[in-house]
C-alpha cells in the first residue's frame, strides 16, 4: 500500500518531519512517500497562504493518481483543498486537522486544540463547524509561534506549547489535546509523556486512518460530489491542470 | 495487538459473523476476539434492548482489561455502553456507529444510513446528533428486517437491503451507504459491488480505526471524563460488578 | 393517583429524602412510592455506575406496570434509561434532569446546573444537548463533594452548594438554578430564600409535572419509538427480563 | 391558586373554550379565569396580529398582577408578547407552544404540530427553534383553516384536522401531536381518541405545568433578563400602561 | 427614493441623531425621514417596553406604506415588531441589529456587540440565534448606561463604551465591534478613530442597505409568510389599526 | 468610489453580462469594473475548479489593491477565496452567495436557491452552513444546466430555471428564489416578473452591499483574522505572488 503524504508548504525539512512521523504509525507493508509541492508558500499560516497553497497541492495529487497512489494525508492543519483533493482521487484523502479531531472524539468527551499563531484559530474554528465537532472541542488555543520556527531547535517552541497544554487541561475540561501543526508531529510523544493524556498528531492520526480505510477496501465515493472534475479548458498558467476526460473504459 | 469485537446480543451465530469481517480487515498481527455477553438480550431492537445489554458487554470489558486487551469493539449499531465501556478500559473502545459515520464522512460529503426496523431510526438519529454529524447524514432508513433474520439465509433481507440503498442514492443526495447493524457485516462486499459506491460496515470500520489509534500509541482518557469509575458497593446481582479501587502504583 | 418515584441507586437513605420531596409537592389524593431497586450502584457518579444501575431500575418499572402505577420518575440527574423506561411504562415517565432543565426554562431566559462531581458534568452537558437546552444553559458546574457525602450530616454540602450557586448567579448571568442531583431535594428550599432566585429541584419539578400531565389525560406514546419492546428471549441472569409478548386484546 | 388562562384575541366564545379546556385539568381548589383583553385582533394569523395583541394582553396580566394571580397562560400557540408578561408577572406564565411542545417531548421521541393557516407555520418553526425543540418537532402542518372558522359548528374543521394529523402519523415518524391553535381545545379528546397517540392541546398542558410549577413553589425569576420593567414615561394611549416603581419595601 | 427611519422609542432629541447618522450614509437623491411614534416608550431597555412599542411603530408604518415610502429602518437594537413589519409594508424593512450583524459578518470573522443595559443582552443574544449568527457574534457585552443617559452630554457614556469596546478586542477575538444601541450612532466615528477597527452602527448599515436592496429593484416577498395581514376587526383602541381588505385590483 | 467585480472563470462574455448586472444597479459615481483573471477554469462546476480559480483570483485583487480599488465582488456563487481575498484587501469584498443569502434574509422568512449543476449543490448547502443561514435557506435545487451552457442563447437555460423556481415556490414554502449562478444575472429580472417573488441575483445584491458598506466608511478589518498575509517567501511559479511587508508608516 503507498499513502502519499503532502505537506502543503515547500519547507522541506518539515516535509521531513512529517515523513517520519507518517513512518512510524504504518503498518507493516505500507510505503509512506512524504513531499512538498514545487509551487506555493513557505509556511501556511492563514487564510491568503491557504488558498495559494492549493495548485502545487493538486498538482502532487494529480502525480499520485497517475503513480497508483492507495490514499492520501493533508499534512496542514487547515486541511487545505481537501474537498478539491477528494474530487481528484479514488482512495480515500484525509486531512490532518479533520482526522485528528475524528480520533480525539474516540477517546476523550472532549478536547482542546493547541495550534501555532493566534491568527489561525479561527481556521481551526471554522473546521470544527464544518467537521460537527462543536461538543467535542473545549477550545482552539495558539501559543504565538510562527510555523517555521516549530522547525529551530533553538526555539523554545516545546516549553510554549507544552505550557499551552497544560493550561488547557487546567481551564478547558478537556481529555485530550489535539496539536494544531503539522509541525508539531515530532512533539508528540514529548508531550504525550509529560502531559499524561491522548496527545494526537493529526499526521499520525490521519495516516494511520488512511491506511485503514484502505485495508477496509474503500475509497473516495465517485458518485455525486466528489465525482472527477468535468473535463474544460483552462487558461493561462493553469493550462496543464485542467482536469482531463476520463479514460474511455 | 488484541482486539476484542463485542457483539452485545446474545446471538453466537451474528457473533460468528462479525468476527469474520473484523478478522477480515484486521493487519498484520492482530488477534481479533470475537464474544457475545453471557447475560443479555438475543438481538437488540430498541432502548430496552439496549440497556439490558450492557450489563455483559461491561463484563465482557472488565475481562478483556484483566487479559490485557489492547482495544474493543462495540457491534452493535446504537452503540450501546460507549461511555460506560470508555470508563473502564485502557485502550481505545470503538462504537460501530461512530466509526461507520467518521469513516463515510473521510469518503462522501454526505451519507444514508440503511438500518433493520424504523423502530431504530431513532436511536441512530440520536447517535448523529451526538456525534454531530447532522451535516453529514443525509437520511436513516429502516427496511424493516427484524436483526435475527438477517442471519436466516432464506429471507431475503439483501433484496431488500439493496433495494433501500438504491432508494437512498436515488433520493438522498448521498455518496455512500453506512450499513445499520452489525448483522449486515458479511452484505458488505455484496451490496459494494452492486452499487458502486462506498458501503460501510462498521465492524470492519471500527476494527480498522481501533487497530490504526492503537498504532499511533493512543488510548482512552483517563483524566476526566472517562476516568475509571469510583469504587463502591454494588447491591444485589450485581455486587461482583462494583468498581474496584485501583491498584496501588 | 400513584406515582412511582424511583432512586436508581440503592442507597435508601436518600431515597427517603427524595421521597419527601416528591410528596411535599404533590396534590391531593396523589400517592407517592419512593424506591430504591434491589441491583445496583450505592451512588452514581459516572456512566459506568449509570449503565450499570439500568437493570434495576427497569426491574422496578416492570414491577410498577404490574401494580397499575400512573407516572415514574427518574430520580437520578443522569436520567438513566430514560428511553427503554418509557418503552415498558404506559404513563409518563420523567426523567428529573428533563423535568428540572424544562421548568427552569419557563421561569428564566438562562439557568446553571450545579452539581457534584466534576466528572458529572459532562453527562449533564450531553443532557443539554439531547434535550435542547443550549440556549438556556448557561453553564454545568459542579462542587467536588461526592454523591453520599450529600448524606452526611456533618459535612458543608449545604455551604459549598451554596457557594457554588451564587458564583453561578455572579458569573454566568443566569436567573435560576438547577440542582443537579436527586440527593440535593432537601436544599432546595433553603438555597431557594438564601438566594432569592428559583431554584429548581428536579424531584419536585419532575413529580409535579408528571402529576400535570396524568391529569391532562397524557401517557407515553405507544406509537413507534416508545413502542412495547418486541417480545424475544434473554439470555443468562437476564433470562427474568425479557419483554413479554402483550396480552391478547 | 388562581390562574389565568388569557386569550390574546378578543372572540369570547373562544376564550369560553379555552376556560373550559383549562378548567378540565386544574386540581381541586384551583381556579380557572379565562378572559380576552378589551382591545385587540378578533383572531391572531400572523405576526401583525400578534404584536398588536401584546398590549391588551399586556393589561390583563397587570390586572392579574393586582388582584393576587398565581399563574398565566398565554393561550395563542404564538406564544405572543411571553417574554414581556414574564418581565410583569410574579408567578409562572407558561405559552401554550412552549407547554405544548414541553409536554410532547416527554411522551415521544417526535411529534408533530398541526396548526390552522399556512402562514402561521413560519411562527411555530421559529418557536421550535427558540426553544431548542429541532430535534423533537418533526414537521409543522397547516390544515389551511382560519382561526375563528375553528368555531363554526358547520365547518368541516375537525375533518381536516384529523386528516392533516393522520397524515403526520404516517409520514413524519412521530409519536404524538401537538394541536397549533388554542382554538382546537375542545377537539384534543376526540382527536385522542380517533388517533390513538397523545394529542396536546396547549392549553390543557399550560394549565397543568402553571399549577404543577406553583405547587412546587416556583414563579419567575426576577433576576436579571425578567426583572420588572424600569420605571419611566410612555406617551400617547400608552401613557398609562408604563411601567410603576415598586412600591417601597 | 424615501427611506422612513422609525425610532419606536419617543425621545425625539434620540430620534434627531438617528435622522442624523441616516442622513450621512444615504446616497444623492435619497430622502430620509426620521420619526418618533405618537404613542410608547420614552425608551427601550426590556421586552416589556419593546412590545409596547409595536403599536406606535406599525401605526408609522401604515402611515409610511399610503404616503409611498420605499423602505424602512426600525431604529431598535431589539429589533422589534420586525416581521409584523414586513407584513404590511412593500419596500423592505430593515432593523438595525439585524442590519449590523450582517454588515459585520462582511468584514471580520468575529464581532462583539457592545449595549447598553445588562437586561438587554438576552434580547440581542436571542437575536443573534434568529439571524444565524451564532459562529459570527463572539460576545454581547453591557456597559450599564441606561439608553436615555446616552442623550446627556454631561455623562461619560463615550468613555465607558470605549473601554467596553477595548475589552471586547482584547478578550474576545473579534475583528469588529457591533454598536448595540441606536442612540450610540453619533458615537460610531470617534469609536473607529479610536479602536481601529470596523464600528458598525446599525442605523448606518440598515439605511445603506436598504437603500442597496431598493436599488436592486427588491422589496419585501409578498408571497407566504409576509403576506399582507388578513383583513379583520380589532377591538377597542385597536379598532383603527385593523387590517383592511387590499384595495381591489 | 471604485468596486472591482471579479468574475473568477475565464469566460469573458460571462464576465461581460456580469459586469451590466453590476453597472445596473451601482449609484451614481460608482465606476464598475468587471474582469477575469489571466490564468484558471473556463467555468466553476465543483471544488477542483474553485480552488484552481484562486490564483487569478488573488492576482486581480493584489492588482486592484494597487489601483485604489474600494470594494471587490468575487462573482462566483461558491464564493472562492473570500477569505484570503479579505486578507489582502482594505475595502469590502463581497461573495455573491453571501450577499444574495443575507439579502434574502431581509426580504422573506425562508428562500431557495437555484443553481446549475446538482454536484454543486453541496458547495451552496455549506455556504448555507457557514453564514448561518440554515433557518433561511429552505432548499438548495439544481437544475442541471452546465454554467457555460447558460452562455448559449439557443438553449432553454430560462425555462429550466424557470420551471425550477416555479417547483421551489410550490414545494418549499420559501417566499423568495436566491440563482445559485453569476452566469443567471441577465435572467433576473425576466424571473422576476414571471414568478411575483424577490428573485435575488447575487451579483446586484453583492455589489448593491458593498457600495453600501464603503458609503458607510466600512473596510475589511484588519485586526486579527483578516490581518494582511505575513511577509514570506512562495516557490515556484508562485514566487511573485508572495505576501511582501507592509509599506513602512
Amino acid at each position: 500500500m503507498r499513502i502519499k503524504v503532502i505537506n502543503p508548504n515547500t519547507t522541506w525539512s518539515m516535509t521531513h518531519t512529517i515523513g517520519q512521523a507518517a513512518q512510524a504509525v504504518a503498518g507493516p507493508g505500507v510505503q509512506i512517500e512524504a513531499v512538498s509541492p514545487a509551487h506555493g508558500p513557505a509556511s501556511i499560516e492563514g487564510h491568503y497562504d491557504e488558498v495559494m497553497a492549493c495548485m502545487g497541492l493538486m498538482d502532487e495529487i494529480r502525480k499520485g493518481e497517475r503513480e497508483g497512489v492507495d490514499a492520501y494525508v493533508i499534512a496542514c492543519f487547515g486541511d487545505p483543498g481537501l474537498d478539491a483533493a477528494r474530487e481528484i482521487a479514488r482512495g480515500p484523502v484525509l486531512g490532518i486537522a479533520e482526522a485528528a479531531m475524528r480520533a480525539a472524539s474516540f477517546l476523550a468527551t472532549g478536547f482542546s486544540v493547541v495550534t501555532t499563531l493566534e491568527r489561525t484559530v479561527v481556521i481551526a474554528e471554522h473546521l470544527v463547524v464544518k467537521y460537527g465537532m462543536q461538543s467535542h472541542c473545549r477550545k482552539v488555543r495558539a501559543c504565538e509561534i510562527p510555523v517555521l520556527e516549530l522547525e529551530n531547535p533553538a526555539s523554545d517552541s516545546y516549553t510554549k506549547i507544552l505550557d499551552e497544554c497544560q493550561r488547557a487541561l487546567r481551564e478547558d475540561r478537556c481529555g485530550a489535546i489535539v496539536l494544531g501543526c503539522a509541525g508539531m508531529a515530532d512533539l508528540c510523544q514529548r508531550l504525550t509523556q509529560a502531559l499524561g493524556v491522548p496527545v494526537i498528531d493529526g499526521v499520525a492520526a490521519a495516516t494511520a486512518m488512511a491506511e485503514a480505510l484502505v485495508r477496509a477496501g474503500l475509497g473516495t465515493s465517485k458518485l455525486g460530489d466528489y465525482a472527477p472534475p468535468l473535463p474544460k479548458a483552462y487558461g493561462g498558467l493553469l493550462a496543464g491542470m485542467a482536469p482531463e476526460a476520463p479514460p474511455a473504459q
